[in-house]
Formats: C-alpha cells, sequence, structure tokens
C-alpha cells in the first residue's frame, strides 16, 4: 500500500465500512440503524412545500416536552447540530466580529474552524485529565464574548463535574458571557443523568444523529430562552438555508415517539461497548481517561501522527490523529463498533505496541 | 381584521393555503406535486451513516449527464440553493472581506442579506425595464470582487439577453471578478433555452426546489469548474452542516429520472398561466414587463405598500412589496396557480383598481 500522508478525517471517509479488513475506531457515528418508525412514516410522506424556517410545529412540541420550562418558540431545527452551532456562532458575532470565543482543548475539530467562518477568533482553555478547571477557565475566559462547552466531549469523552458547570453558569451569567453548550451526547452518558446548562445567554445545541442513529439525515436543533439569539437565527436562516429538511422532520419526529424503547437499551449497549474499550485499553497499558459518555475515547502516544500513520498502514485500523482535536500527544478512537470489532482492534493494536512502537 | 403592518415576506407564512378565501400570489413556489417517483423511492430507503459532504456521487453523475462538459467533482449538492449561495459567498469572502458584491437590481430579496452575512458590502447596478444594461454595468461593476446573475430572474421575471450576458462574461474573466449565476429558473424560461454562463470564475447554483416542485425538501447543488471554490464550499461545509440530507438526495435522484416525462408539460402550464397573468394584467391597464421565465411579474403601483396592504386586508389577496426587492415603485405577484385562481385574483385587483385606487 503506497503511504499517502494522512491529513484529515475526509482521507477517511468511505473507507472501513462494515465488510472487509479494516477495522475503524475513526468515524463518531452509530452503527446500529434508527428506530423503524423513522422509516415507517416515509410510507406516507407527500409534503413538497416550504415549511416553517423555525421548524415544523409538531416537533418543536415534542422537543418542548422533552425539555423543562420549554416552548416550542425556543427551538430552531436545523441541519444537524453543525448549522445548529454556525447560525449560532455567526449570530453572536453579528455585532462583534473579531470577538474572542472560548474552547476547552481537546475540541471536537470542526470548533476553531467555526468560530473562524463567523469571522470571531478562537482562544483556548486547557483539560487537565479531561476536566475543566475552573480556576484556569476563569482565568482563560476573560475577554471572551462566549464560551463553548461540549459535556460529555467529543473526542475527550469525559463529563464536566455539575459543580463545574454551575460555576461557569454564574460567572458567565455575571459576566455576560454567551454560552454555547453542545450537548449532543446527552442520551450517552454513562456516569449520571444529564445536566442542561441553563441561563439568559446559554445557547444548546443537539441533534437526532447520536441519540437516533440519524446521522445522514442532518436534523438537529437550537435551544435557547434567549430571544434574541433565536430570532436571530431564524431570521439567517432564513436567507442561508431556509427550513430543514421536511422529510427528515417527519423521520426525528417518529424517532422521538420511541424514545422510551430506543434510548436507554442503546445506552446499555454503548456502556458494555465503552467497558470493553477501556479494560482493553487499560490492559495494553495505555494512558487513557475513562470514558464517562459519548463513545470515545483518547489514549496517550509516543508519536501519535506516526502510530495513526502505521495503524493505518501496517494494521489495517484507522484511528485519529490527536492533533485534529488540539490533542498531539493522543489518538482519537471511536468505539462505535460491536464488541467482537472493538476486541479483534485491541488485539491490532497490541500487535502494533509489541512489534513496532519500541523502535521509534 | 386588524390591520397589523406587514415587514417582510415572513408575515405570510402559514396563510392563503389552498382552500379559504384568500388567493396568495406571494410565495414562490410550485403548487402542482414532485414526480411520483421522487416519494416511490421512500419505500426502500434505508440510509443513516454520515454520506459524502459534496453529495452522493450517483447524484453529481446525474447532475453531470446535464451539464456539457461537467464532472460530478464539479458539483457540491446543497441544502437547497440558499446553502449554495451562502456557501459560495463565504468561500468568495474568505481571503476578501469587506469586498464589494454587485447585484442587479430588483434584486431575490435575500440577496443584500447573504452579501452581508458573507462579511462583504452590496453595491447595485439598475436593471433598466427589467434588463442589464451593459454599458451601466460595466461602469457599476468596478471595484467590484463578484456579481450575481440571475436570469431567469425573481421578481421581474425577465430573461437577461444572451449578448449581454456573453458581454458579461467577457467583461468579468478579463477582470477576474467571480460571476455567481443563480439559474433555479433554468427549466421555467418561455422564450428561448437557457444560456449557462461559463468562464473560470464562474459559479453556477441550482436546485430542484422549482424544476422539480420540491421546495420543502432542500435540495440544491453548486456547479463549478473553478476547483478552488468548489474545495472551499465542500471544506466549509464538512463544518457548518455536513452532506445534506440523504433522504432529499435520494428523491432528487428518483425526480430526475423524470425529466423527460415531468419538465416539458410542467413548463407548458407555467407559460399558459403566465399568459393569463399578463394579459390580464395589461388589461387592468398596469404597467408591467413581459414575463420570459419564471413566474413572477411585477406591476407598477402608485403606493405599492399602502396596495399591499389594501389588498391584503381589503381584498383577500397576498402580494410581495416591490421594496423587499429593491423595486420601491412595484409589486411583486407569483402566478404559481392555477388559471381559474389567477383568474379570480385579477377580479379582485380590478375591484380594488377600481374602487379604492382612485382615492389615495
Amino acid at each position: 500500500m503506497s503511504q499517502q500522508r494522512i491529513e484529515s478525517p475526509a482521507f477517511f471517509i468511505g473507507r472501513g465500512g462494515d465488510g472487509g479488513e479494516l477495522i475503524s475506531f475513526g468515524s463518531g457515528q452509530p452503527d446500529l440503524p434508527p428506530p423503524p418508525e423513522a422509516y415507517k412514516v416515509l410510507e406516507h410522506f407527500k409534503a413538497f412545500k416550504y415549511g416553517l424556517v423555525q421548524g415544523e410545529l409538531a416537533l418543536r412540541e415534542a422537543l418542548a416536552r422533552e425539555y423543562p420550562y420549554a416552548e416550542p418558540e425556543d427551538f430552531v431545527i436545523t441541519n444537524g447540530a453543525s448549522e445548529a452551532i454556525d447560525l449560532t456562532m455567526r449570530a453572536i458575532a453579528k455585532d462583534a466580529p473579531g470577538s474572542k470565543f472560548l474552547l476547552p482543548r481537546p475540541y471536537y475539530y470542526s470548533y476553531p474552524h467555526n468560530v473562524e467562518l463567523a469571522w470571531m477568533i478562537p482562544a483556548y482553555t486547557d483539560l487537565k485529565k479531561g476536566k475543566i478547571d475552573f480556576e484556569s477557565f476563569q482565568r482563560d475566559v476573560a475577554g471572551c464574548r462566549a464560551v463553548m462547552i461540549n459535556s460529555p466531549s467529543n473526542p475527550t469523552g469525559t463529563v464536566q463535574e455539575v459543580e463545574t458547570l454551575k460555576n461557569i453558569e454564574a460567572l458567565c451569567e455575571e459576566r455576560g458571557i454567551y454560552i454555547l453548550s453542545d450537548e449532543v451526547y446527552k442520551d450517552l452518558i454513562y456516569v449520571r443523568s444529564n445536566y442542561l446548562l441553563h441561563g439568559k445567554k446559554v445557547i444548546t445545541v443537539n441533534s437526532f444523529s447520536k441519540t437516533y442513529a440519524m446521522c445522514g439525515l442532518r436534523v438537529g436543533y437550537i435551544y435557547s430562552k434567549n430571544r434574541e439569539i433565536i430570532e436571530a437565527a431564524v431570521e439567517m436562516k432564513s436567507h442561508t438555508s431556509m427550513n430543514t429538511s421536511l422529510v427528515g422532520q417527519a423521520m426525528a419526529l417518529a424517532a422521538m415517539g420511541e424514545r422510551e424503547s430506543y434510548v436507554e437499551p442503546h445506552r446499555k449497549i454503548w456502556e458494555e461497548r465503552r467497558g470493553v474499550m477501556y479494560r482493553g485499553m487499560k490492559d495494553l497499558g495505555l494512558d487513557v481517561w475513562e470514558p464517562e459518555g459519548a463513545f470515545y475515547i483518547l489514549p496517550k502516544f509516543k508519536n501519535p501522527d506516526r502510530a495513526m500513520h502505521d495503524l493505518y498502514y501496517n494494521h489495517n485500523i484507522i484511528t485519529y490523529n490527536g492533533e485534529w482535536f488540539g490533542a498531539p500527544d493522543r489518538l482519537r478512537f471511536s468505539y462505535a463498533l460491536d464488541v467482537a470489532k472493538i476486541q479483534e482492534g485491541l488485539k491490532r493494536v497490541k500487535n502494533f505496541l509489541e512489534s513496532e512502537y519500541q523502535t521509534y
């Protein structure tokens, strides 16, 4: 195999499907399908005209029932959490281009791009063992217009302490700093129930991608009690994409109807995989933080860039370079795979560590 | 009825459906459904994982067969033409925020917002009787980084002369100016076949919304031979929305398979409506340009703002204020209605003109 240099996750797209030799710890998406009802609704789907830019009322009503004290007007249905983040950041930047936007590091690899695409400037606060250190946070947030919180986190797999989140809420409320809370993994937590951040300038983004395995169908949303941001997002969306696909929204609503029977059983499947992955990595002697949510683990490697290349070219394993996530001493493994594949993958990592790793 | 002031097209959303007293010449969307095959494909739809950010290969291959000398790599599938415009403008602005972007006026009402959302500055060149005057254009384009061409035009209904378009191509090529050609009405022309603009810095946007009546399903695309813009758009989209909804793309591909049996028969329906609308307006003595494409007509009114309010509140007709489109002396009528409704609407306009119009 010719060893082309791997520059970004895009390199791996279309590689490592379900069959074949390759085991992919790369892409962060559920491997198990959405609830069957999400497809069943397609049988009678007949809409074609423009829908409300803010999103179908029935879907926003269903969401409002899931969030305490929420109303349908507090939501904007978007093309996945990605568009929710893009719209929110652009709304925040509207009257203040060039503002600083604080990102806990390691971060989801799109965040710095999102900040720059909204004509703001990324600033960073370093996590300690995957956790926000409130003292550092307090120092680093000075002069920032907004901050991103992503708990559970992609790529660290950690969940932030409720006490820290409350301290952040209070500090940001006092200083008038926007909190953009990316809670797309809120239904995949193994250590406690989700803590929904709230406050006057808190904007939550979420999606149907992880909870209901609907990544490719692109339905996400903004939830906020901040009417100004909601209105700015809707106004912007009326020019930049209009309503989110009606057929995706219909599938999302149908999926929500299966919440009871779908979400908790799937969380248990993820929790089992998490155990296999974490114990396996510990047994290999890798330095990792125990994943508390989502489906990522971020082990330390001596030379992660070379390890990623060798794991791919010599051992048929896809992993993502920690560098892409602001963690240049680590590799990101997604464990969105059945247990047998995770075990086979771990075996290959073992081979790699024993055969080659000592030599560089 | 209490007479709330009408500030934007958003006011009318959800008003004037198919039933009831109200006749809507407002929203610009086909009233007839997409080809049945677009729904049939849903029966077996089962995808849920991320797709290519650039768009499904099969759909881009089908598009490449529709455009001469095109390849699948020349396309990016987007959330409607709106996202295609947003991504393209942001790509153009990337290294040159604050650039001037030329818009022929009257313009589609989102354009100035799109330019500003991309942190550029709108500049204008006034159409003469709905047509670009090349001499004025040549003067007004000085210092601009890019220009929008929208032929057939929403809201004027006019089609630009091929000679003018060729002059613009040559001028922009010589001066290195980007042309963003919004050709979403390319399949709804009544006077000639479409002239596809081309050149090194030409970016075409199009959509399935008008040709296949799929507005609410949000599938559009960018087509360009400019690899830099295509790559910048894909890179940006990987952070701002990821792949366009796979289910929408599947419907779009199925619709394209019906091109032969669907597009030309529908064009004829639109042409008949165009005739009824145009003759009706002339008979009422209104000052209009003959629509040559799309489904809009833009008559002059003495006091269009008041006329829009009175037509709505006193005569149950929705029209759009020309002011929203940079045509403050006119009203926009969309004739996406069956002939009987168009005739009834015209009768009401007649009543309005005879009863009230003389009094202010």
